[in-house]
């Protein structure tokens, strides 16, 4: 008989789930308190593990925000100290909010299990050979690929940061079952996989798709999987606890469950900051359940999506959130790096010869994303010079490049240029990427 | 008592020492012959294991090459079946040589414990912060140092492909004790503590650096430590075996100890292809001695060094290799990435506007590696029209970023140029990079 679950926990009972969550809660709180951060913040509040007799109490402590992360950065939310945590990470820009994620051995094996868990709902096994294709380094996603494929047995590719000819080239050869890929790559693999002449479902052994990263909604999603001939798996996760591993599709295809046995969801109006009605849309928060290094409470994700309570055909007991409607940071993606706002912002203002105004573009040309941004220029003598034009842009962009990895288009625009636009485009991020279709 | 090493066999005698050896030999051959590639060259020349009788028996056997590797890319030196690799490593260009590297779940482990047998030998311990500044993706060295430096517990700071500046203000950030690096990123990690003014050993918690990947002469190497006032211990591994944790300097710093329980190891004249007399400078050739997916016999590393037989003041039994001179194949390295020509030479081959020839400049400028590329373009008129010319220069420096991930200066010379010019610099890498001084 083929095992069903990679881990008993998946169907347990949710009155057993529950207990266990009341008894997690409890634990994290506790160790939480040994954080700088938390130390002070239940010191203020009169908050301790004692006052937790019910998964309600936990509605007495306050949220955790990414500025909290941010301003206590890198150490403030440790729980342990330093020599018991193994691995650190973070955004990955100069300029992007501060972030310092810690996890201990303890946390890394469990997240390969939670990934293991994840990938295996999905249909994935042993004999797959998973693609890594988002990016290595301080960002999460490729490594907990790594961990979680490694955990479950399949054959890992990391391929990374490479072009995606050779992303594909790489798939014919190895024989990828399955493509590991954030959803704002999807349309550059169409595109390449059209200018190729090649149909992924015929010409390469992939069978599925698990993306992750940026949110992609159900209809785009559907219509991906009509023209590829291949499902796609969405999967989510944050930063700052475990990306991927949180919640995932499993072979149903109906939302993501969310594994509650390490995270206690809420879901909450993002404006009045109160808890909202069982099935309503809302943002996501999350208390980790089984973090040593640390723990995070009441931590708002920033991401607007709902819990599906009606229990899944698959049979497993822990439940659904909605897709991703929407993320209320500013974090954007693009050939596959997840980039800021604030990233671009500070490296321009190390360049005296232009403004503080500009408009950062996605766009799609000849089937590759790419980033324009558009910049004025302080003296607009220099609109007039070509040499000086260039030398000013081959400045900006390889700037750009340098903080980001991500090579821009630059477009110098006059002095005062923005004010006589819409001012709502200022300091935007404009999204003009072609939807495939 | 402080422990003095990771792991007793580090001091074991040398007869046991040979005489682990000699079954792991056995035991090697024997694994290999399941691979496609070794049965037929077993069969080839009768060979098996059980010829082996003692070490020198394994001269019987043929080398194994890179190109061995390469023809039979992917799956034709696997030893055991797909399903039991967990992962795959190579180069990263789409048209650097082909490799396949497989690894089962034992081979990670073993690594990850060679790796940290490593790092301990240079005095790291648990409480160390390591920051693993080489990229990752498909080659084996900062998944390496990330297994290694978990194993030995201490915090790994994965920070991968970002900016000198970046690096820096992360170390500082973190409190980075040690730096993992290639010997070719030290120039540039010199001039932008210069540049930045600040002495890494005032200003940062860095206490020692180990740098792999690129050789680095004894010379230079001092010439470095003294301007840093910070210790260099230098590695050494190649992608197609466990790089790094084949080779390291201890604190000793007089030669790097090669795992002997892992590496049977010979010295070659690399035009003759003799065994040389023990300690003579020649070609490293080396058995793995304990791989299990990819096992090795008798691989020509392209490497020149000798071994140094006296005993090593620090107690370790396992010899040591001494400075690598050259390195007999093209791989050269450029702001922390590996690239081969053959990389640039065919994605030139797909820009109909430009010749056959071409020159590769690695050069410093304002204390940053850039890589310039002089290429002939087919049609002089070309260089009389600045836009053209513009977009020709551009249309090649993108093409050759999307392969190499590195952007490089493009310089237009007229048709025939090269045929003017000392033929010897064709085709070649010219490396102009200022030494640190």
């Amino acid at each position: 008989m083929e095992v069903q679950y990679w881990d008993s926990i998946e169907n347990v009972s949710r009155n057993e789930l529950k207990k266990l969550q009341l008894f997690r809660l409890k634990e994290t709180v506790q160790r939480a308190s040994a954080s700088l951060f938390y130390r002070s913040v239940f010191k203020q509040h009169k908050l301790s593990a004692d006052i937790i007799h019910s998964a309600e109490d936990l509605q007495r402590f306050p949220f955790t925000t990414r500025s909290d992360i941010s301003s206590h950065y890198p150490f403030g939310l440790l729980s342990v100290d330093r020599c018991e945590v193994v691995r650190f990470h973070s955004s990955a820009g100069a300029y992007a909010p501060k972030k310092g994620i810690f996890y201990t051995k303890d946390d890394l094996s469990a997240w390969a299990s939670l990934v293991a868990r994840s990938f295996y709902a999905t249909g994935m096994v042993s004999t797959d050979i998973l693609q890594v294709m988002t990016d290595f380094g301080l960002h999460t996603t490729s490594h907990g690929c790594e961990l979680g494929g490694e955990e479950l047995g399949v054959l890992v590719i990391p391929a990374g940061n490479i072009s995606m000819h050779r992303h594909i080239q790489l798939m014919k050869e190895l024989g990828a079952t399955v493509l590991y890929l954030p959803a704002g790559m999807l349309a550059t693999l169409v595109d390449t996989f059209y200018e190729l002449n090649m149909s992924p479902s015929v010409d390469t052994e992939v069978r599925q798709l698990i993306v992750g990263e940026d949110p992609i909604d159900q209809k785009e999603k559907e219509r991906i999987e009509n023209m590829l001939k291949i499902p796609i798996y969405r999967s989510y996760g944050i930063l700052e606890i475990n990306s991927p591993g949180m919640a995932i599709e499993c072979e149903q295809q109906e939302g993501m469950h969310i594994w509650e046995d390490y995270y206690f969801v809420e879901i909450i109006d993002p404006e009045k900051l109160t808890p909202l009605p069982s099935g309503e849309w809302g943002e996501l928060v999350i208390t980790t359940l089984n973090q040593e290094g640390m723990p995070l409470i009441r931590y708002r994700t920033g991401d607007i999506t709902r819990i599906i309570e009606e229990p899944c055909r698959c049979g497993r007991t822990h439940r659904r959130i909605d897709t991703i409607t929407r993320r209320t940071d500013e974090l954007f993606f693009i050939q596959g790096k997840a980039l800021y706002p604030a990233q671009i912002a500070q490296t321009l203002q190390r360049v005296p010869e232009v403004g503080d105004n500009y408009v950062i573009y996605l766009e799609t040309t000849d089937g590759n994303d790419q980033l324009t941004i558009e910049v004025e220029v302080v003296d607009n003598l220099y609109l007039d010079n070509y040499g000086k034009l260039e030398c000013l842009t081959k400045n900006i962009s390889s700037r750009i490049f340098e903080e980001t990895k991500v090579l821009p288009k630059i477009k110098l625009v006059q002095n005062n240029h923005f004010s006589l636009h819409n001012e709502k485009y200022l300091k935007q991020v404009v999204d003009r990427r072609k939807k495939t279709e």
